[in-house]
């Protein structure tokens, strides 16, 4: 496949290109120019290979290729075409190119599909601009609202509502239906972990996006003398706090995979080498794909901080403020990726992501699953972020066979 | 003894008074204008009772009472005028102020001793104003180099020397003997601590001060993706740290008094909710009134977080920036202040000092010992900074049986 080869590199390095910034890397952000130049660029190698384009109110851009026999019956993949600040060349775009040469290479071997293929590059998903996330896959379902982006602004003080109108763009109309024709929709993605390369596989086969809580907790103690304070008189935030982490982490080491908890920021007061720490600040992330199994998790560890500060008479403020729900993939997708990658001979893995995709917004109403690609040193969000070429080919053609699957095949 | 009470309270409104500053607490540091307003008032004080002043060419003040049987062995308490910025009103100058009432006291009572008795009010000891502590003790016994300090400045650029020549003072000669007359040194000063506050003891006598090793450590493990990354591929730098803490703290706990250890600084990088912590320095503070107890337990730690380091697959970084040895105080000194204590009717502890003081330099050369006055919750360097007036007179009361004891008796 000299051609697949040739031809992933090239619309990579043309995508990336678009909003290269002077550090090596991409920031292309909703609705600046690149993101235009992005967009359009897209849409023109859409109708290049004969797809019929359009955007939606807010910019997702749509190309669609008829099918012959089930024309209402609508198989979708994609993915964003925003990045973070100083991003990556693969995050999100990676989906919509790969799209575009899959639908390419089917059309090219099996002409026209027995059902319509679209290729979607979503509008927004990294909320890396605006303090909003996912404005492109909500916006499918009618699951983000005005008030949520009126008053938001970026960095600049630019108004989102002014950004979207520069750019060409407006709300939905309130009245507008949901689609209902779109019956599958598959997202490959860069793993942005390390475990398809810890794993020497080229591919993994998505089973389901993991739930995640996150918590702000803050410890409070007693700041004491480092010298002058007997370790019985003591009430030090940081021991319990070290006693907290290395007892949760033991406890989640020893669960394993999908299991996934952080203590990711510490902030001790005062932070000085000579005085007992009187109170700390820290965050916990926590992530499973089964609600229960995080919910039952996560009690837990509440139920042992409150005790190890209890018994060393301190107060605890436990603060959760983040609390998203897991998203199971589709299981007849996930048999047809699954299948798929023995049909292209793709050395897989099945695996869930313990990022958020796109693919967990449509997964409640549209059958959907993704299609993930080993990222180098597990490296993602950075201009950094890569996978080997062969990596991101034989993902394209899992996708393709998936997809020729489901539009190609009674 | 309504009378000492008045005495204690006003003498250390009036010090206290000097260098006042807007927060409620005392700012009065070397060379300032403050500083020599004290110096000079303490002065004047110690020539109405009749002694002879006189300063070394540093700035430290000394007020003598010649002996009348044994005038060239010379009995002296003090400590140190300068404070700490916004400091309180009793670290350091309530042991000039003490020393003064007690030989007030003395002289009134059973007049001119055997033995001379000196006040010395030295002239600083926190480093506050400039980087170098301990610069009146250290200039007794020639331990403070010019070279020490001849390029050093204070938080507004000004020189130290020039501070030094502003206020009248200038470096030592050279040739200036070493006195051998002083026989014993007695400091009082605040606990600092909540040992005697816990304990109900009006008074401390310390039997040594700790020595001190103070430690960072970088351990550097690999950030990662707090949701793409299971836990059997990370390197999680805060998980080490906690293993490190909790543990050494666990050991340092069972061992007890007189042996402190303390993390107080906790820096991870990035310090984000959903990074795994790819870096954490922090510190490491730990003490002991004995060497070899000290370097046994550090060495413990030290091996122990190697060996976590090593397991975890992470390098370490462990640089000792202060290694203080323990001072003992003279066993002698020890005995004549627990018999004063006993004999004032005080109810006293002997314990150890975990804050370094002027003594730990004078010890070396001279037969010292220190008593403690409880610090009210412990608090020290703040303007709540405090201890119960009663226990300030007992502090007195104490200082003044042994000095009675050293000075009045054969």
């Amino acid at each position: 496949m000299v051609q697949l080869d040739k031809e992933v590199l090239e619309n990579v390095a043309w995508i990336s290109g678009i909003g290269a910034d002077p550090t090596g890397g991409t920031t292309r952000l909703l609705y600046d120019e690149t993101w235009l130049e992005a967009q359009n660029g897209v849409k023109a190698k859409l109708e290049e290979i004969g797809m019929a384009t359009k955007f939606d109110r807010i910019g997702n851009l749509f190309g669609r290729i008829e099918g012959s026999r089930y024309p209402n019956e609508t198989i979708m993949s994609g993915s964003h075409i925003d990045t973070v600040v100083n991003g990556g060349k693969l995050d999100g775009q990676f989906g919509v190119v790969a799209a575009y040469l899959a639908m390419k290479m089917l059309q090219e071997e099996h002409g026209q599909p027995l059902r319509s293929l679209e290729v979607i590059s979503m509008a927004e998903e990294e909320g890396s601009r605006f303090p909003f996330a996912f404005w492109g896959s909500k916006n499918l379902f009618n699951e983000a609202k005005k008030e949520d982006v009126m008053d938001i602004a970026d960095f600049n003080g630019v108004k989102f509502v002014d950004a979207m109108r520069q750019a060409g763009f407006d709300f939905k109309k309130e009245d507008e239906a949901i689609r209902e024709d779109i019956k599958a929709f598959v997202e490959i993605h860069i793993e942005q972990g390390n475990v398809l390369e810890m794993e020497q596989k080229s591919v993994g086969v998505v089973t389901s996006i993991v739930g995640q809580k996150r918590y702000t907790i803050v410890l409070k103690g007693e700041a004491n003398h480092a010298g002058t304070t007997p370790m019985k008189y003591r009430k030090d935030a940081v021991y319990a706090f070290s006693k907290i982490c290395s007892q949760s982490i033991d406890k989640a080491r020893v669960i394993g995979e999908p299991l996934v908890l952080t203590f990711g920021k510490v902030e001790p007061k005062p932070n000085t080498v000579n005085v007992v720490p009187g109170e700390v600040l820290f965050t916990m992330d926590c992530r499973h794909t089964d609600q229960a199994a995080l919910n039952d998790f996560t009690a837990e560890v509440e139920a042992d901080m409150k005790q190890i500060a209890a018994e060393m008479g301190m107060k605890i403020e436990i603060d959760l403020w983040m609390n998203e729900p897991p998203v199971p993939m589709d299981t007849e997708i996930i048999d047809v990726l699954k299948k798929a990658s023995d049909k292209a001979g793709v050395n897989y893995r099945t695996m869930h992501s313990g990022a958020g995709h796109d693919s967990q917004i449509i997964a409640p109403h549209i059958p959907t699953a993704m299609i993930f690609v080993p990222s180098i040193g597990g490296i993602s969000h950075n201009p950094a972020e890569d996978t080997e070429l062969p990596d991101l080919v034989e993902g394209v053609k899992t996708l393709a066979a998936a997809l020729y699957e489901l539009a190609y095949t009674e």
